[in-house]
């Protein structure tokens, strides 16, 4: 009889559900990802050009850059790992933390990483849905609480929805699972101004994600950061390898977040951009949720057929937006980016012509 | 009483041991990390400063890059995943097929990745040792194979040793071992020769990594590849985050090995340094082992006192060159890297001056 002992991934990786992004093939305005649609500072694209051979051919040296990151949020470099991403820093604290059979949890519909992190660390995913108009219910979090909760994963705001949690309610659900690591992932902090930076001091188990690829520009060179208490993020940091950013991200860095007047002028486009986007919403009659984000989610109809269509004929005006109808809570929605102030033009008239085409306005006053 | 339960990470990574590479302050000719000391092809430094803006802003699409590389090496594409660096490709192979208390086997002294990650994953390490000067021998591997063996990690040549195994040897441990994923690190085979790439045809659990950190001279932008049967690499591909090789690392990529002139003008001249240095040690009466890569190890002395009194002579004379006192089978030992003709002059020069000063020169003639 012939040997028939196979290779065979573990059970957790053969389940996983495959997340494959709509990347291939994204021509048109770029409405779809939450990038920054006009690009990083003119100070990175300076030292990305006067970068020499050397600094390509030297393995990436993290902490120096951590110091001045550190300096930046007023935190200790001991309190912070620069990430290959923020997928990299889910991925760390899952390793980190979670044993199988321990639970995650999670509130959806959120972004999908956590899960899929989740669940290649064989935890029992527990999925808390967001509460009525997709509010945060820290109630139902703390009521999802158990003896085996290790990972708390929430972002604030919350990624299609747009929607926050408060400090408190934050801080609470920390203190309420002492031996679980809580991530508040604040990839879209810039946009909203509040953040449980330096909350591990009252309750050590906290953790925060932050991202350079949203308001930066800068998801290309893949670059995030972990911040939490000393002593939690020595442990997390072994599981890193030490050359999980690159040279380009690290030398671009410090540029990037010492041009803040860029920063601030780009969010306050942004945000303007966004009271529009929410004014041609109501005025056309259509369901969104007030966002706290770089972007709005609406309904397009009420199944996925409509969601795709409506895709559709924002693509064919040259705008891209995604479609959530797949996530949980989201049938007919679809999430759409905000640019600067010439972007939103493009989109706010693509969007009533398509409502047009659609004959969705109501009758309603144009923007 | 008061609440005393805290988190706390898994035991796993409690107890991992902390990998510090000595990357600060690296001043001197570098021949301390296998780098490539001239840097990387012109075309790529040319590619990298006509980015824009865009490019750095939109998410990195890694498939388009995996069908010119999957066509370089003559692969499909569907048997490729571009990683961050090889360290990520040890990372996922770990995450993908070690369980707890399973085994995870290493021939030691060996590349520290392979210990960090198969720790992490809670796997039981069993260390092979090499043999009589650091000579692979597959029988130790293949005795040393048990029911619960799943992965087996050989680099090939060998970091630190620079010694090699035969492709009959690897084909046959990875026949023994069908149940394990048998993982052929190839990140230094452009100063070797040999693959074992599309030997999974033969060996289903067979699987290939490369680096472009070395020859190619890219370690700062993070780019690794690692290659297997499609079934076996799309299972690895799903613990993979979408976004892990940045996109500077994916625009240089194709211009990197579309230039092999330049990656053979300069293997060729690692490969005559190698002579050189292999010949000044024999002639100094120095021990050490001959090598397949870019570097050479030899010893120092009997203690690591002695290992380290030499590097910090050679760093004096401005080179810079590894202790390796602390890697099994290692005491007293040191690792130089090799570099073009002009590195080689300087590295030689050094090296004679030191072993004038410490007396080792045996009356031996000199280069």
């Amino acid at each position: 009889m012939l040997n028939q002992r196979v290779l065979s991934p573990r059970e957790a990786v053969r389940t996983l559900a495959l997340y494959h992004p709509p990347l291939a093939g994204r021509i048109g305005l770029r409405l779809d990802f939450n990038e920054n649609t006009v690009g990083c500072s003119p100070r990175v694209l300076s030292k990305l050009r006067n970068l020499d051979a050397e600094q390509l051919a030297k393995y990436p040296e993290r902490e120096p850059v951590e110091v001045t990151v550190a300096d930046f949020l007023s935190i200790e470099p001991s309190e912070l790992l620069l990430t290959n991403g923020v997928d990299e820093a889910i991925h760390l604290l899952c390793q980190t933390y979670l044993e199988p059979a321990d639970e995650a949890l999670i509130v959806v519909p959120t972004y999908s990483m956590y899960r899929i992190y989740a669940m290649a660390a064989e935890a029992k995913l527990i999925s808390v849905p967001l509460g009525e108009g997709f509010q945060f219910c820290a109630d139902s979090v703390i009521r999802s609480i158990t003896k085996r909760t290790r990972l708390i994963a929430i972002a604030n705001p919350n990624n299609p929805t747009g929607t926050v949690a408060s400090k408190d309610d934050l801080l609470a659900i920390a203190l309420s699972a002492p031996e679980a690591a809580v991530l508040i992932d604040e990839a879209y902090f810039e946009f909203y101004g509040e953040t449980m930076l330096r909350a591990w001091e009252k309750a050590p188990n906290i953790f925060v994600a932050r991202t350079f690829s949203k308001a930066y520009g800068l998801a290309g060179l893949r670059i995030g950061m972990l911040a939490g208490s000393a002593e939690q993020m020595s442990a997390v940091s072994r599981v890193a390898s030490p050359y999980n950013v690159n040279a380009v991200a690290l030398a671009c860095l410090p540029d990037a977040i010492g041009d803040q007047s860029y920063i601030e002028r780009y969010v306050e486009e942004i945000l303007e951009a966004r009271v529009r986007l929410e004014r041609s919403l109501e005025a056309s009659g259509i369901e969104f949720w007030p966002s706290r984000a770089n972007f709005v989610l609406m309904r397009a109809g009420p199944s996925s057929a409509e969601a795709s269509r409506f895709v559709e004929l924002m693509r064919q005006r040259g705008i891209l937006v995604r479609d959530r109808s797949s996530d949980p809570g989201c049938k007919g929605c679809v999430r759409i980016t905000l640019g600067p102030r010439e972007h939103a033009d493009r989109l706010l008239s693509a969007l009533q012509e398509t409502f047009d085409e659609l004959g969705t306005a109501r009758g309603a006053s144009r923007v």
